[in-house]
């Protein structure tokens, strides 16, 4: 599987996306699911892909070279001269409804569902950032200030702490960080995540970034990340009171009207039979 | 949906199901997930349920009344006269394959799976406690020393906190803590798993408990677990070191290697055409 995740804020964007891919249990290997587009000063962008791999790699060949038709009188739309991340959005929608036209059928009578996962964020000189997520079918919506992170892949285990601590204001470095935690966690309890992982961070307005970093397991900040959080964690858990049942002494007991639990436990007797 | 974690310790066994049920987004319920059956000193067992709604209703249903055929001389295996917590999963297999066969292909002619997934555990006298999990087919596992829990339901969010503080020498009341925060984690992340929570504190040897307890929004225990776990997480991640980018001083910088961060970008200049 993969684990990607990207997170919109007024500061900035940051992505960050794992190396696992694994058909079955037992092949497992190591592809990146990222991939950043720059023209400096003019447009920075980022892709990360979850899914079917020989679906999201054949999407990424054609992105650069797929054309929506424009105007009679202009330039069809790419990537490269879109003049907002909406028409990117299209183009990238177009490039996966390509792909499917091509391999669709022939997967389909595999029995292998057509199914990719793409986010595609940045920012074109002209308009603010923007980030969307892109479905299997080409259809995609865009991240709001109400939801300003997309996960795709193994998304559930790192959902939590981004629940916690995400919000528009965040600022950017936090919210890296924040990405990293959310990595780990997923780490930790799925075998289909693995490093190494690609991190960006883009700040707003710079259309360019050298905050680009490919983490294994020997990076400092990650190893420091993944002990602090795991033993603090920890700490945190055991500094909470155990529950005090039935007389302890505690302000905050657990059980408080026990009558509630009658209809929940069916009781016979030692001698009887059936009730 | 739901989330129900059932954890054997050494010391015990710990059991917690949440209430919501959803068809769709727009028709959500609350229904128990838990049934306790007891016979006071001879065996004390919790059956918890996930899937679909019709079909772990009728389990339960005909789960005291189900019998395993025995040999000729002896009377037929119950759920109340079993003499092993593997005799009773093979009752509970023998129920929802029952169930299977009056439902089964009803069910698929209106396009609906049969779903339904099962936890039961317990203690017999004359044996230790022990922890199945029981799925659609009737076949099911045991849990073990290695695995010493299982969930059913929405199981990835709360994952990641029992991996990190669960193993077979955890106390029973810092396991009921760990349930419970694994499930607030879900709660947090998941509309479709939803108050009041089912709780179930079984010590070995007991054949009995008094520590059951439906856990409302008003319960002063899970309120605190709530409240403290979302404050100190969050003060764990402040506490945590945010990335120190391209220069900035820190004992554990987030970038080591640039030049293996090259191949991820595709750079187009200013005036080019497409690369």
């Amino acid at each position: 599987m993969t684990y990607c995740v990207a997170i919109k804020l007024n500061a900035g964007l940051v992505f960050l996306s794992d190396s696992r891919t694994n058909a079955g249990l037992d092949q497992i290997s190591s592809f990146r699911k990222m991939m950043v587009y720059e023209k400096t000063g003019d447009r920075f962008m980022v892709l990360l892909s979850a899914g079917n791999l020989s679906i999201s790699q054949s999407v990424r060949e054609i992105l650069q070279v797929t054309k929506l038709r424009a105007h009679d009188d202009e330039e069809p739309i790419t990537i490269w001269n879109a003049r907002s991340m909406f028409d990117v959005a299209r183009v990238l929608g177009a490039a996966v409804r390509r792909v499917y036209e091509r391999d669709g059928e022939a997967l389909q009578r595999s029995g292998v569902d057509f199914n990719v996962s793409m986010i595609i964020g940045g920012q074109i000189l002209g308009e603010g950032m923007r980030l969307f997520q892109v479905y299997s079918a080409g259809n995609f919506i865009e991240a709001t200030a109400e939801t300003p992170y997309f996960q795709v892949g193994e998304s559930k285990y790192g959902k939590p702490v981004l629940d916690r601590v995400i919000n528009p204001e965040t600022p950017l470095d936090e919210a890296a960080k924040c990405a990293l935690v959310s990595m780990d966690s997923t780490l930790k309890s799925n075998l289909s995540v693995g490093l190494p992982l690609d991190l960006v961070v883009y700040e707003e307005g710079q259309f360019a970034s050298d905050k680009i970093v490919c983490i294994d397991e020997y990076n400092p900040y990650f190893r420091m990340v993944h002990e602090t959080w795991g033993e603090r964690l920890r700490q945190v858990f055991d500094s909470i009171e155990d529950p005090a049942w039935n007389g302890g002494i505690t302000e905050v007991p657990i059980r408080v009207e026990p009558h509630r639990n009658q209809h929940l436990k069916k009781i016979t007797g030692p001698d009887e039979k059936l009730v």
